[in-house]
């Protein structure tokens, strides 16, 4: 095996080929929650190299695991604990490969981080909407791999949505050149979206060509109080009627999400008077006229706090106090992990069908395991949930760690 | 062979296996441009009788060609001169099967009608955006097959970015599930997306999920004169930062298009005093407050005017002079069929190098073929452009045949 890494070495260069202790923070995920082993951590600096150590893989029959940020939840990132598998690092594939205003299009190498590429956007006087917690370090690659989605989905669509082009590096060093910057291109098959959401099984992705949009210089934000699921929902009709594609955002929170966050994220606070039983933080947002758009969703929320779907709301005076509601939104992440081990799902339901489960979650969870706490929050109008799980107050770990699969296999079928 | 027509007839009922003279408008194209025969026309009801003819077929290893409404213009639907083929017309699969309007989703099965779909949603309030010159009789699996665009691309996308699920029948007669109605799906690999775009090669598409939309009920239409592609592009720029998502359809004709409209389809009238180098029909829509769109309409084309990037320009003051304005575009397909028959070429090029494609295509065409006619129109902000050929006035309809394929292989090269 020290060929191989003799090998890696020459096509990476040696300080790039990492060995021993310095591996760590690879081979383990941003949970902590998987740890794994690896013959070597590589860090390429361009396609060319990728596409050499892919070869030789390939040729030594040595697993590859693509890395870009380290930030997904669901261990993909994370080599096995054979020790058998390159850990393929691309984070040093971070250049922005250029910006087109006209065509609204940005190119950029895998390895950029998702920060990066709304800075680039905004020079250019242009929008990239994905938009999620870790954005200061996770990657396009991650992003593209993962399809992730984050709090723009409503309104833009995942990660596949976002895309126009594809650069991958295959198992055996070939380079697919999907790179186009085409809004329409029905020539031969969608190849594309079967990298999308591979999480790196299908091929390396090494470049793409993302679709840039408008900036939306307008902004309205409200942080209003709700019953349940099925009120966030039929509030959600109501918003969509009248903000129709204005509305780029209806994110979710159960009242015990609330409080945790409130507890553990500093500098939040709760903008209504009451911890309500369920709170959705939403946003209309438009290219100008804020002063219009504000009116809108006063209107909305004046209607509804009469018709009683809305128990209690408050609406963004300025920019500052948006930044504020958002704060709570995206503390959830933190707040969890500060709190304890969650046992997550990361659910998809047709969006008709969310308050029947989280009512049978619930209850099938409570039943099995008296005093477990979920924990309940997402994307409503994708029918995006996080439907997260804590321990009874006082649970001891080894015991928390053996329910989690079995409550995990309570999963209710809705249709 | 009579065999496999007698065990179709027990799958579909005798009277939905068609032979003989009656095929015929089966066998031949929109445009008359293609011709082919067929072992018989089979219309299934149900996608059991797919699954049922479609395993039979591959038993008799006879080719089998879908169809749907037999409009597409590119020959896929028309089987070839052998006759050996089954063509496979999804046509009496039309029902609208769900539509949800929580969930935002219309389910159907293939052979729904466009225009239907329309119906179907506007009945619950909704509004489906895919909407193109043949929306009367092409259907819903044509639709997914082509990846249709049509003239609300720039807003919402192709007919991919519309559809949240697949049902299909492979070609061994199983039927593949892909039906879900999730916003965000990442489980397993994205084979939805082979299928569409995929012109039934590689399966029969039975169903569809659907996404629908808010209603927009606010719209305006501009009708404007501009000197050429690259006007045209500059002006898409400064409509597209005031109008955000407002912007629906951006659709470029040439000035020799709009005569060639003119001369041939009852009822349209250029709204402009002069016939212009080329025009923009432009529309932006939205949910609610005609006024404000109108407004933000009018804004841009005073100030474009003004700098002279805009000609001349006609606001449309109802909905009847915007149906007129929209006749213009629509009666494109119509004027080129009266015309004769014109060299086709449904192009992709990246938005920034339109201008340099239409310049480079026309000198590079004329100079082979002096007094060739470009008609050129299409859907700028996708930078999908239909650059078609008439032959110079007078020359004769053999030599105009002889000559078409290599002006189609002319076709120059922009990055
Ligand atoms: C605080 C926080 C909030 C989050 N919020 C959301 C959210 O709202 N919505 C959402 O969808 N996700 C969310 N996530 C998870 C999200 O998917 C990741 O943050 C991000 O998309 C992963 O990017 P990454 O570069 O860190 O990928 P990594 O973690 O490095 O990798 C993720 C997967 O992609 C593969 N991969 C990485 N790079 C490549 C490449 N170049 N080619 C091929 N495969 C590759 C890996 O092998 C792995 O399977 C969140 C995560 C955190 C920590
Ligand atoms: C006037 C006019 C305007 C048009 N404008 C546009 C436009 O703006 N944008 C655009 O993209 N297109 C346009 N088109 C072409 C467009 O692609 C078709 O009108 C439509 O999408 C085809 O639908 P159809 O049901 O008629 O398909 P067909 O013509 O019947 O078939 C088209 C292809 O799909 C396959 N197919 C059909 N049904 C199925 C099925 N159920 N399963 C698997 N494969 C199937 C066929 O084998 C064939 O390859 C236009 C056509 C016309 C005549």
């Amino acid at each position: 095996m020290s060929d191989v890494i003799a090998q890696l070495a020459a096509i990476v260069g040696e300080h790039n080929v990492i060995l021993g202790e310095e591996q760590t923070p690879f081979l383990t995920d941003w949970l902590g929650k998987y740890r794994g082993r690896a013959l070597a951590v590589v860090r390429p600096g361009s396609v060319d190299e990728v596409s050499a150590v892919m070869a030789l893989c390939a040729e030594w029959n040595v697993p590859v695991v693509p890395q870009g940020g380290n930030t997904s939840l669901s261990g993909g990132a994370t080599p096995d604990r054979t020790g058998e598998a390159v850990l393929l690092s691309l984070a040093r594939m971070n250049r922005v490969r250029a910006v087109d205003p006209v065509g609204n299009t940005i190119t950029v190498d895998a390895g950029v981080v998702l920060a990066n590429v709304h800075t680039a956007a905004s020079t250019a006087d242009r929008f990239f909407p994905l938009s999620l917690g870790a954005e200061g370090s996770c990657t396009i690659g991650g992003n593209l791999a993962a399809n992730a989605g984050g709090v723009a989905v409503l309104r833009y669509g995942t990660m596949r949505e976002l895309t126009l082009g594809l650069e991958v590096v295959l198992s055996d060093g070939r380079v697919w050149d999907g790179l186009t910057a085409l809004r329409k291109d029905n020539t031969g098959y969608a190849l594309r979206d079967l990298f999308i959401g591979s999480e790196g099984t299908l091929g390396v992705i090494t470049g793409a060509v993302l679709k840039l949009f408008p900036v939306p210089r307008a902004r309205a934000t409200a942080f209003v109080a709700v019953q349940d699921v099925n009120a966030a929902l039929a509030l959600l009709s109501i918003v969509r009627a009248r903000g129709g594609d204005r509305l780029t955002a209806f994110e979710f929170m159960t009242g015990d999400t609330i409080a945790l966050i409130l507890k553990h994220v500093s500098g939040t606070r709760l903008p209504l008077e009451t911890l309500p039983p369920a709170a959705v933080l939403m946003e209309l947002s438009d290219t100008d006229d804020e002063v219009a758009l504000i009116g809108r969703l006063e209107e909305v929320l004046a209607s509804t706090i009469e018709s009683g779907l809305v128990l209690d709301g408050a609406l963004a005076q300025d920019g500052t106090q948006s930044k504020a509601f958002w704060r709570i939104r995206e503390g959830v992440s933190e707040a969890l992990v500060r709190e304890g081990m969650a046992a997550k799902h990361d659910v998809s339901v047709p969006t008709a069908a969310l308050g029947a489960f989280v009512a049978l979650a619930d209850a099938g969870v409570k039943a099995a395991l008296p005093g477990v706490r979920p924990i309940v929050f997402g994307h409503l109008g994708d029918g995006n949930l996080h439907y997260n799980l804590l321990p009874p107050v006082g649970l001891d770990q080894g015991r928390w760690t053996a329910e989690m699969p079995a409550l995990t296999r309570l999963g209710p079928v809705v249709t």
